[in-house]
């Protein structure tokens, strides 16, 4: 599996760079520094709402010469004995002030009575959180809500993100209809296609798809269509193509379309049978076409590609949880990835594995949020035991 | 907080169920029990690819009397010495059968020699991963992609789902500028907005925004602004309303809207001025404009409404973690929630504290995906020390 992984993150390369607008850049990866393009805060700006006064001036009460509303900007140099009404996010009028906070102090008439007065100077100085020209995003981050915020602040209105995948998805079967159609015998509904929006979409991705019945010519001529509104795509999935009981359909056809095959199968389970290759610059998938399988590639290895593709920083690697219960893993010689909930409580990542019947079985998928690794011919586990993990 | 939590909570009611096509249910909550539409599998299946022999024939080779391509449906009562060739998915063409895999035989002219025999039937049969009618998916569960290709699998094409609430957001102040202008002296950029439409846009949901300047009559206007596409909106967010230093500017447009206020101040740093009310069944929040406050509110209570208004069962709650490292709280009488960042290694739940310069920073939330609840008076506090915390 981690050779798997390794040949096909080799063989991805970030895309191309486009620039988009700040509220279109949600879940992309940002792909220039994103720099402070002044001080910020931009000018001292009150804290509170309150009142501005001298700092060295001890006055018992001031005489209140102007009030100031945030976007206000009016300097003038405050003389012992002056205060200024100021609001919290206002621009101080001078240097060298303090905010005396309204609940410290009462107006009578016009002037100001300080009640209590402490140390504290209620201001955001000038540049206090970053100075001008500074980085505050990396490229190779992902544009989650509080990154957009911190962009939308110093103006980066709109950056330059890595563009989306182009991605063709092609679910093969005889047996196969779409879920809102009642099967004939023999035959049952298509989770695949379902399954690959759904997958994409988490990341924003929106695959052109098509279902094709298992045969040659109608593969063929789906990877080939000139007529696709896509024109050249960055990675194809076939899901499916064994059905025929040919196992190397799915890879002369890719072979037959100019793709070099880099993976034939892997030594995990579910998934064994996993076609990866490339074809300058594009990738594609052959997985097998049974749900569990199929949705354990999906997250193992073509968000690998995915990831690459993107230009992230951070990895989709694995991390390391706790059994919440025993386990009596079946023997078995190859590594298994099993559907499994997190829960963190108690300080530790606590894994509940998932019963399931068969690999045609989608309701532990349904439940799952994570695939767990077991290692070959594990023996019973025990509550406790440590297991490497991937997050979905 | 957890009072304010409960308060919002008790204020919030699911919304009314609606029909969508299947994709374009991703992210949203079921609100019908899903089951199975016949048993699943419908029929008995090869789980290989191979050939079907009558299970108590140990005949050496076998006449090959038919060849099954995944999707066919060719009942036959098989024969001693019968077998058919049968792909992985293919319905079985009788009961009491076996299938040989195509590894553990060889085809000499039109006979099957069978090299390797053992007891593993390589059936997935009827039924065997649930019965016809069984409750696949429970109403409140959040539409996974796995959710998603159980539904397909099952026939649910159109499934009952929440509807998304409607949202209107005003983004007040007279300082606040959109990111794409250069503000003036004394004014800011405004990053609420981008905040507020990317935090809901996780969820799915599209708000209506505005950029009003902070006088009662826009304010008002906008509020009661009759060219609304939205007509009548479930949640209104207003952001700021404290810049012209009256403390319940936002809460008293609220009430003279309608609004009967529930909360307007918090014992949580940062959010203590944040003001939260109800009418006729849409709630209103008045969240402090500083962008550390404006994000925790949304994260901390905005969410929690949007949970209700969900119908979904699992609540957005608080996990535990341990602190990666020594940490020394500066002594603060409320409790306080912190941006960090969690990792999960070695099976812990790892905090890492980000460090933030002011309420205005937006530099760590970019960093943050959680939220700790560091306690009142908390003093230094030792790595490996359990702490509370919200992921976002």
């Amino acid at each position: 599996m981690d050779e798997t992984i390794a040949t096909i993150r080799e063989h991805c390369q970030a895309l191309a760079v486009e620039q988009v607008p700040l509220d279109q850049a949600a879940r992309r990866v940002i792909r220039e520094p994103v720099r402070a393009d002044t001080d910020q805060p931009p000018f001292d700006r009150s804290a509170v709402d309150g009142y501005a006064v001298r700092r060295e001036d001890r006055s018992a009460s001031f005489r209140i010469v102007d009030r100031l509303r945030a976007g206000d900007w009016k300097p003038r140099e405050l003389q012992p004995g002056e205060a200024v009404q100021i609001a919290t996010g206002g621009a101080l009028p001078c240097d060298g002030l303090q905010v005396v906070m309204k609940e410290d102090a009462r107006v009578e008439a016009d002037r100001l009575v300080v009640v209590q007065r402490d140390d504290a100077r209620h201001i955001r100085f000038r540049g206090e959180d970053a100075s001008a020209g500074a980085v505050l995003i990396q490229p190779g981050t992902v544009a989650r809500p509080g990154v957009l915020a911190l962009m939308a602040s110093v103006g980066c209105a709109r950056p330059r993100v890595t563009r989306l995948p182009r991605v063709l998805h092609l679910a093969t079967g005889n047996e196969i209809v779409a879920p809102d159609r009642k099967p004939e015998r023999g035959q049952i509904r298509d989770s695949n296609t379902t399954l690959v929006r759904a997958f994409l979409g988490q990341f924003g991705i929106t695959p052109e798809q098509m279902r094709v019945s298992e045969d040659r010519a109608s593969i063929q001529s789906a990877i080939r269509n000139p007529q696709s509104a896509l024109g050249r795509w960055d990675l194809l999935l076939v899901s499916g193509g064994a059905s025929v009981g040919e196992h190397d359909f799915t890879r002369s056809l890719l072979e037959e379309a100019g793709y070099s095959i880099h993976v034939q199968r892997t030594t995990t389970r579910p998934g064994k049978p996993m076609i990866f290759g490339s074809r300058d610059g594009s990738v594609a998938f052959g997985l097998p076409g049974n749900p569990l399988a199929h949705f354990v590639c999906l997250h193992l290895y073509v968000r690998q590609a995915l990831w690459r593709f993107s230009g992230a920083t951070d990895a989709p690697d694995f991390c390391v949880g706790v059994l919440a219960a025993d386990f009596a893993a079946e023997a078995n010689e190859r590594e298994t990835l099993w559907p499994a909930r997190t829960e963190m409580a108690e300080g530790e990542v606590r894994l509940t594995l998932l019963r399931w019947q068969s690999s045609g079985d989608l309701t532990s998928l349904s439940a799952a949020n994570a695939l767990v690794r077991i290692p070959p011919n594990a023996g019973p586990l025990s509550r406790g035991f440590r297991l490497f993990f991937l997050p979905i």
